[in-house]
């Protein structure tokens, strides 16, 4: 059925009663906040399936969905991720969490990409490692929601080659087009990364067969991913994304937020004059600008 | 926090909008039910993460979880069916499916310890096959709803033995305390089995230590499980649970009905006439009768 369903009064108290049981069963856990989660929990899901009026061969189905992507989990697929980020809950998880506060810089989902530990570069150095695309210079600031500059902030910045590909899916263990720097005294940041190119998420699990039954694309518009930490500030995970991207209104985890828009500048080769001491060799490249405002830790 | 708080107009704007967003993202698939159970889940999901106003580091926490539950679920395992019977889930998903019928036996939560291909056995004959546990005597009928026998139904049975392992958790391949038999002419069936004690569900991953925080047992009531088919009637899927059992109101999984309650009658070792031609060689064992009434498929 696909619409709401007569259930006999009887038929509803059996179900009622059975729900009020297992929200009984949680009373005496010892942590109030636990307790609270748990029940909502139990009462949404519960909620959703006397909607639906699941059927045993779908409870059947989310419990062979779940083992795959269980089995397909491992050190550099997150699986529960996608997930998360397909049916929104990643974005929305972010959106309760990071207030928009004045003209502070707006976050956007996480991704599964993201690994800690990634190498520290200088100011104007490159991040690429190898990692194919057209060279892109990206420069900005940090500052506070006073417009005071952040110096030593940190800034974490990693994104996918031109064919789609994060280094953790090269399989080889190499680090490429991820890195780490700090502001400088006045706030300042630069460094060389590759132009973003619209990608899908990994759709050869549960979730991309999931995003094909359901006549969704898996395409990600085109995005560079920042995490910036500085002490007394509240830590921003984001993305830029490219003006003009087709895929900006229909992003597959729904990360677009029109704040995070930039325009990238096509530079032609050899004409516009090159930052930082970098041959391109002829190459064209683009370049961005992305001035980053932290909220306070307490916003 | 741990009841309603107050949110801004504009931030429940924002959070509507992005779920709005996500359930219009299912608009074309091309599945009428699927797009309504997905957008329903989209839908009690968001709720829930709105409601609770869920932390980022609860987030986080579950998809550790869901990570665990996956690496842990394997052959012999299957997490993730433990937690949707924790959480009432699977109970509930019997309860929305097989709606009481009159005097049709009720069915309760299949469990994850079902294992397709068990040996047959005649009529009369034993399943625990070196399983440890006092010897049971199980005796019955199936008829269906009008009191006409069912001949040549098959009864699957399965149980656990007395230190609450069932064969597949024994990790050495063996098949024990598992077999199915068919009911002769007159719908009648009888078998050994062992008297049912009360065990844990597997607690030694995350569902256990979900249990273990908020303060819940994993001890199942004492049971004996049955699968019963034949043409044309309704697959009953159960167990019958021992009088007097003190954790018939605690069942970890929610799956105790007080139609599937039996009393298993102590036998004197030696002093009652022990039933087939089996020799106890001094042993006590009990007695119970279950007589199993199949709805008709259509129900």
């Amino acid at each position: 059925m696909t619409g709401s369903v007569e259930v006999s009064a009887e038929q509803r108290r059996r179900e009622e009663a059975l729900t009020d049981h297992v929200l009984r069963s949680f009373d005496a856990c010892p942590d109030p906040r636990l307790r609270f989660v748990m029940q909502a929990l139990v009462r949404h899901l519960h909620a959703f399936a006397r909607e639906v009026r699941l059927t045993d061969s779908e409870w059947q189905s989310a419990i062979a969905f779940l083992t795959e992507a269980g089995h397909i989990t491992g050190e550099n697929r997150q699986e529960f991720i996608l997930l998360s980020d397909v049916l929104g809950v990643s974005m929305l998880a972010v959106t309760i969490n990071d207030a928009a506060l004045g003209d502070a810089t707006e976050a956007t989902v996480f991704g599964p990409f993201f690994v800690d530990g990634s190498p520290e570069i200088a100011i104007g150095g490159e991040i690429a490692n190898g990692a194919s695309g057209e060279p892109c210079w990206v420069e900005g600031t940090v500052t506070d929601v006073d417009g005071i500059p952040v110096s030593g902030a940190r800034i974490d910045v990693w994104e996918a080659d031109d064919q789609g590909h994060y280094d953790v899916q090269y399989g080889d263990g190499r680090t490429a087009a991820r890195a780490h720097l700090f502001s400088d005294e006045a706030g300042r940041y630069s460094f060389w990364a590759i132009t973003p190119t619209p990608y899908p998420i990994p759709h050869d699990g549960p979730v991309g067969k999931l995003l094909a039954a359901v006549g969704r694309s898996p395409m990600r518009a085109a995005h560079l991913h920042f995490m910036v930490t500085a002490p007394g500030l509240r830590r921003l995970v984001t993305h830029i994304f490219v003006a003009d991207d087709a895929l900006l209104g229909s992003d597959a985890v729904f990360g677009v937020k029109d704040t995070l828009v930039r325009r990238f500048v096509r530079q032609s080769a050899g004409a516009d004059p090159v930052p930082g001491s970098r041959d391109l060799d002829g190459q064209t490249w683009s370049r961005v600008r992305f001035d980053i405002v932290l909220a306070p830790e307490s916003a």
